[in-house]
Parts: structure tokens; C-alpha cells; sequence
């Protein structure tokens, strides 16, 4: 049994052979009238329709792709009925075998971090009991701006409870530099000192793989800083977002990876969410064909980032 | 009738003569049992304990305090009970006539902030039809560490609902200096880059009071940076956490306000919320009579800053 659930994920993805994670950012408006027109237009209605086109999409991949990412606003925008289909997302994802990776970018002071990691990562102590408020997640997504105190809590249940975090390094969009990119007076810049940080805070959880399930997310939209990471953080593993719709290359990708083709799970979420409405697809699936598109597109881009990953 | 919620939030502020923010960060374990006896050891039972304990110590202050903050980690971390307990407070203090500030701490790229901000600000598209997944918000704390593209979606749902944003700058935990004080090659922090930042997303939001509805957090237990920043960011106003509990004195407090007495909202949460426990009070109000002394410790602090800002 392995004692970190970085190697569990990376075992997954190497029996798999397909780095991929694919992120669940349901929008309504992209959801094809076949779900959508079954519910009414609410809250309550939105949040079945994407709950029945998450677990749709889960039951085309799971024996392709080893992990999901929702993204909690996507939820979160729905109200309470947008975290029912949240949570039941994560249940059912997790049923199927996939790995959950909640991106929810949290962030906070040591005692309030500790709020948040009891209810994504940990438990929640109500008297002599521990209650799980929203389980089956096995990594959570941590915005590093207020430092350790905000991050130890989260690495404390990784180590109780078996979870990972990945902490935003260098993000995918366009004005990641404004603050990431900036040039310390020692010559480094704030995303390479955040990306040392990871490294030492992680320390304690490394696998048998040399990663730790203290991990980072690293865009792929920079493909310079994604190959100077990895050489500075040669034990942290890398979500990388920014594949596909925005704009992240296969061979981009590739330089986030080492010389044994681990280091990396690439994170799509419109191309894959969506594949039945794109220019490749939609001749050949209707729309009621939705979850096929996605397989085909999975499976296409499985074979390219295999073909680039060295 | 006012344009900018920060307008409305100051007059509220003048007009009670106290620049408080009651945080309410509900933690099981501090409830007395009078309230926790009352609701089974769950999850559900929980949330509607911390409902109970808000809406009366709501009931005790909305007449000398003008705002809350419920900080979403403590509300997260009992599920989806929990996330209903915090919209219903939201709903009970706004009905009161107090302003809520949600301490989420949000940051995303583009399409995502935008997903964040239709949860807490705006408005979630359906249709024809615009809902509102969580209303009676007014603030919403956001985390700058992806640049402008994290922070224009909420600019503007705050221009377009009448809302307001609190943006991390300094944050009042031990370890903020670790990312926040780095020194920048020009000389500058990062926290004196990212408050020249406030300012100038801010600049389309500024009320009759010379201060912008895109305003900053800045914690009350770093004095010198508080004063640094008051002159650095003139038309930003600031959310300051870390009096009390967290050792922040009204005195270092006062460093944030202008010659008007005006520029900044003090929280303070275990220190009111937990009043009936303190040594200050414990042995004049009973466990029954939590809400009264949090209404003793409120008139207290409110003398307290009342004193400090000159």
C-alpha cells in the first residue's frame, strides 16, 4: 500500500499511460439542449443538468483518463444546489476509480487555512466525533500569497489523511506575470522563490517516485518557465493547465516532465468538456453524442502529449 | 441615493460612530452549550447551532455595529449545511441593516473570477434569466496573485451591482512577509507593488469620499506597513483585521485613517464572538448570556478605536 497519494496518482497515470486530468468547469450554456431541456431553469435545474453531464463525461473516461478537476466556482455559481452537484461530482468520480483534484485556490490564514483544509482535505471535529464535510477529494488547489502559516495546515492533513495540495506557481493566464513574474532585488523572481518554497515545504511527503504530494500548478501557456521549474524544483510535480483552448502546446508540456516521462498530469477542461461542439468533432457526433466526442478528443489528445513527453 | 456601496458603507460607518466589522468565524467548539445542546453532533446539527449563535449576536450589535464578515473557510468546513448556514446569515444581517463582507479569498484566472464573482456579486446567466446564487453580499475579499485578469471580472460586477472587493495587500498572519515583503529589484515590496495595483484597478470606483469601492486588506499587526500604505494608496480603503486576538492595538489601528477619521473598517472575531469566555467578561454574563457580552466587548472596542483615531 502506498503511503502517498502522489504515487498512487502517478502510478495511475503510468498504467493508464496518459498524463491527463480533465478539468470539470461546467458552464450551462455549453451543455447540449438534450440535458439542459430535461430540468427547469434554476439553480436547482442547472445543477442536475451538470451533475447528469459531469457523470456522463466521468462514465466515457474513466478507463482512459486518470483524474478529474472541478473547479469550484463553476459550482460554487449555482449556490448550495451548485455544491450538491459538487460534491456528488467528487463521489462519483472517485466510485469510478479517477482521482479528485478540487480546485478551489484557497488561501488564508493558519487558523482559517485549517477551516478550509478540515473541509476539503481533513475532517471537521464536532465533539469526541470527526466528520468529513465534503470528501472523496484527494488533492486541493493552495494560493501561496500569505505564506507558510497558510500552508501548513494543508500540508499536516496531507501527511494525516493521505491528500496532496498543489500551490499556484506560475499560472496559465495572460496577466500571471504581473505579480508572478516579478524581479526580486536578489535576481529571482517571485514565482522561482514560491517555486524553492514548494520544494521545502514538501519535503517531508517525497514518494518513491522523487515527487511530493506537496505539489505545484504551473501553467503551460509559458513554456520557458515551465522547463526553468522543473530544474529548480526537481521533487515537485506539476498540475499544468492552459492545454487547448488556451493555448498550451503538447511539446510545451513535454518540458515539464523528466527523463523517465513522469513529472506532470495536464489539465483540459473546455476542449474535452466540450469536443462536441468543436470544428473536429461536431460533424461526426450530435449533440446527444456529447460524451463520445469527448472519449474521441480524450483519446487524441492522450496519443499527442504522449508523442511529445520524451 | 448613493452610487458606490463604499459611500453608503462609510456614511453606516459615521453615522454609528464605529469603524467595526464583527468577523464571524463560527468554530463548534466555542458555542456554549446552551446553544449546542439544542441541535444533534452532525454536520446539519452544527450549522444550525452557528446560525442560532450569528443571528443573536446579529440581534445584539446590528444597532452600534455596521458590518459582518463571515469568513467562508469556517462556514466550508461543515458542507453543504454549513454553506447554508452562511447564506442565511448573510440574509439575517442584511435584513438587519448591516453590510456583509464574505472573506472568501477568491483568485482565479479570467473565466473563473468571472464564475466567483456571478457567485458572491453578480449575478449566474440561465437562459433569458439572471439568478443570484448568493445575495446580500456586499464586499467580497479577492487574492491578487494572478494580476489583473483575476480581479477586472469582480471591478466589474462592483461597477455594475453597486458591490465592493477588499484585495489582499498585507495580510495581519506571521509568515505575510514571506511572499508580501519580498524586496523587488526597483526597491519596492510586494505589498507596496500590489497596493500601486489597488489604486489603479480602483480608479473608475471613487465615491464621494475620495475612496474607491476596490479596496485593500491590510492587517492591523504590521503598524508600520499600515501607515506606509495609507500614504501610498490615498483613495483605497481598508478591511483591517488582526485587533484583538490577534494583538493588533487600536493605536497601531488609527495609522490607517485619514485626517477625517476616515479610511478603514477594524474586525475583529474571536474577541467579540468568543466575549462571554474572555477573563473581561465571563464572570459578569453567564454562558446564557453570550450575546450580551459581546454587545459589553463591542461598546469597549468601538470606545477603544473612537479613542485611538484622531
Amino acid at each position: 500500500m502506498e503511503k502517498y497519494v502522489i504515487d498512487k496518482l502517478i502510478d495511475k497515470i503510468k498504467e493508464m499511460n496518459n498524463p491527463t486530468v480533465m478539468g470539470l468547469d461546467p458552464r450551462y450554456e455549453m451543455l447540449p439542449e438534450s440535458v439542459k431541456g430535461k430540468y427547469e431553469i434554476s439553480l436547482e435545474g442547472a445543477s442536475k443538468a451538470i451533475l447528469e453531464y459531469n457523470k456522463a463525461l466521468i462514465d466515457c473516461t474513466f478507463d482512459i483518463i486518470p483524474a478529474i478537476k472541478p473547479q469550484l466556482a463553476f459550482y460554487e455559481m449555482f449556490g448550495i444546489a451548485g455544491m450538491k452537484a459538487f460534491k456528488e461530482t467528487c463521489e462519483y468520480a472517485h466510485k469510478k476509480g479517477m482521482f479528485v483534484i478540487a480546485d478551489a485556490k484557497r488561501g488564508d490564514i493558519g487558523s482559517t487555512a485549517k477551516g478550509y483544509s478540515n473541509a476539503y482535505l481533513g475532517q471537521t471535529p464536532l465533539e469526541q466525533e470527526k466528520i468529513t464535510a465534503f470528501d472523496n477529494i484527494d488533492f486541493l488547489t493552495v494560493n501561496p500569497y500569505l505564506g507558510v502559516d497558510s500552508i501548513k495546515p494543508f500540508v499536516e492533513d496531507c501527511t494525516k489523511y493521505e491528500k496532496g495540495i498543489f500551490i499556484l506557481v506560475k499560472t496559465s493566464n495572460p496577466s500571471s506575470g504581473e505579480l508572478q513574474d516579478l524581479k526580486l532585488e536578489n535576481g529571482e523572481t517571485v514565482y522561482e522563490h514560491i517555486a524553492e518554497l514548494v520544494e521545502e515545504w514538501g519535503k517531508g511527503l517525497i514518494g518513491k517516485y522523487g515527487y511530493s504530494s506537496v505539489a505545484a500548478v504551473v501553467g503551460a501557456t509559458y513554456p520557458e518557465q515551465l522547463k526553468e521549474i522543473r530544474k529548480k524544483a526537481p521533487h515537485t510535480f506539476f498540475l499544468i493547465p492552459g492545454f487547448g483552448a488556451q493555448g498550451g502546446k503538447a511539446e510545451d508540456i513535454a518540458l515539464g516532465f523528466d527523463k523517465n516521462r513522469i513529472g506532470g498530469i495536464v489539465n483540459a477542461s473546455r476542449s474535452l468538456m466540450c469536443a462536441y461542439q468543436s470544428e473536429k468533432w461536431k460533424d461526426k457526433y450530435s449533440d446527444k453524442e456529447y460524451a463520445k466526442a469527448t472519449r474521441a478528443e480524450a483519446l487524441l489528445m492522450k496519443e499527442e502529449l504522449n508523442k511529445a513527453i520524451n
